[in-house]
């Protein structure tokens, strides 16, 4: 078998990759019991006294490196960080291994570099340590930047994305598609007509606010395969089902009309500043209400509920009702 | 100016590049006062508690990807554990960034898992946590690896890279020069011909052994630039120099007749599976015992003794003197 676009772009067919080859040769797997590598959450722990330190670790080929809204320095410090605040820890360090194309300017380094350092200020991370590698330019385009997350949480309240109620309500913390689309947009050559723009941005202040209060029982950042994706693993690994309401969800006006231009869904693609989270009924309007308060929260909603199904329902605008699929890849390639 | 291959070869213009570059854009370093990106160590430190977590990350391009005494999975995870390891950590975790070219075979793809496998399970790691992408072939050749590495010291156990004392001696742990000469051999076709393998081998064992005995001041892994590289690192950081003697140290024959072959000095050249340290002289024989009563640290030798010159001089076979210079990038490109 060779392997395809599809096999990374966070759908059905990685999961199979991940686990037929990945998950059977790899046989230690965790550390003192804390989550692994066979969770498949969006990072790992590792149990350590009175706390858990989190990690989570990305690669990011994002094409193009420059796009409306950021840049592959900024998707990386953020994406990498939001991961770690999915599992519930304040990001504390990130690693940076970065692999250049021979040729590359330091004027572009630079700029990215820039880019990366802003994106740890504005996310109150450090960059600790890193690593710089240079291959040939017909080897490799343009960079490859992995960054590696670092967080603590005091044990017992990493949030894992297995562990919704049936009950819970489900918010999602701003509109969806923004990224993917604006990215496809700008690639298909008419994003400079729209204002449309990544989403690119660190979310752990909600998710800080939401903690706060407390019942927030799992969550999710939808990035690769969107909301559609996140939506399906969150029911998937906690054996439970959800009724989602379209009219609910937060989509903006020019990703709508992009999105019917370009025939692509805007459930089904990567968002870069937004989270999904499983919270218990009687908190949700707190929580909901603590998320509209921060930056990047404003147009928080309560989008639906866990059921019993074993499906995610979805529930449209003029009421009829349709299974929402966990897509097969993200239609948009290289999109983080 | 274009960014070379030189600039991700580690030696003077890599460091340049990082100086300039890097370190002026970058703002939060470091975490609560531990070791951070301005140190340039082999790793960075998260005090806390009474601990410090231990993280580095390095990016792996490794050309060919299989090679004599082993491939990038295995060389991706026994480079990120002995980064760890010489900061005086015990390793733990690996978190796994990989980027795969479209139309890699899942053949090979599988091969290299069950390396990094096989090397998580000598090395005592569980790898926690992962991320694949794919690039389009025309983009990326064959597969990067990204590998973090997370390991816990206590708090005053971490040993940098900028400790020696003048009066330490120089113990270094077996032969020099392999994994760059046995990696370009192959390349340039001659491999077959030798039993000339890397020696890309985890050299926590051998670290553990001399910490229990104490007095170990700085440890440094002689990848890309080889000795020369590591300790002229030493030395700088510390503010000392150095005198050691061709005579202790241990080099193949073999690797002297494919040095001599190529023209490339195996002090220059990456090793994979060495440790350099500075260790208090009334310690050293001791520390050397124990090191060579290792799996692989048979051909330990002290090498040499920390000086107050401002040089690292090697002092020949035949009792000339000469200052060993760092050199200007590791003579070997994609050496790992």
């Amino acid at each position: 078998m060779k392997i395809s676009m599809a096999h990374g772009a966070g759908g059905e067919i990685m999961q199979s990759l991940i686990s037929d080859i990945i998950l059977s040769n790899i046989k230690n797997k965790n550390v003192n019991g804390g989550i692994g590598l066979g969770e498949l959450d969006d990072g790992a722990t590792i149990p350590f006294g009175e706390y858990e330190i989190v990690i989570s670790t990305d690669s990011h080929t994002v094409d193009p490196i420059f796009f409306p809204g950021g840049d592959i320095g900024k998707l990386s410090i953020t994406g990498t960080v939001n991961d770690v605040s999915v599992m519930g820890a304040k990001p504390l360090a990130i690693a940076n291994a970065m692999v250049i194309s021979e040729g590359f300017t330091s004027e572009e380094f630079e700029k990215i570099i820039k880019s990366m350092g802003e994106a740890c200020t504005e996310a109150d991370v450090a960059l600790v340590t890193g690593d710089t590698k240079v291959m040939e330019k017909d080897k490799l385009d343009k960079i490859v930047i992995s960054t590696t997350g670092i967080g603590i949480a005091k044990k017992g309240e990493v949030t894992s994305d297995a562990s919704l109620e049936v009950g819970n309500k489900i918010i999602l913390t701003g509109s969806v598609g923004d990224h993917g689309i604006a990215l496809m947009s700008y690639r298909e050559g008419f994003g400079f007509e729209t204002d449309l723009k990544s989403d690119v941005a660190p979310v752990w202040e909600m998710i800080e606010k939401a903690l706060e209060i407390g019942g927030v029982n799992a969550m999710k950042d939808p990035t690769r395969g969107g909301i559609a994706n996140a939506l399906n693993e969150l029911a998937s690994k906690s054996g439970v089902g959800m009724m989602v309401y379209e009219d609910k969800i937060p989509v903006k006006e020019q990703v709508i009309a992009a999105s019917e231009m370009l025939g692509i869904d805007p459930y089904e693609v990567a968002n870069e500043g937004k989270v999904v989270m499983g919270v218990e009924a009687d908190k949700a309007e707190e929580i909901l209400e603590a998320i509209r308060s921060t930056k990047y929260g404003k147009d928080a909603q309560i989008i639906g509920e866990v059921t019993d199904d074993k499906h995610v329902i979805i529930e449209t605008s003029l009421g009829g009702k349709r299974i929402l699929e966990a897509p097969i890849a993200d239609p948009v390639p290289r999109v983080c």
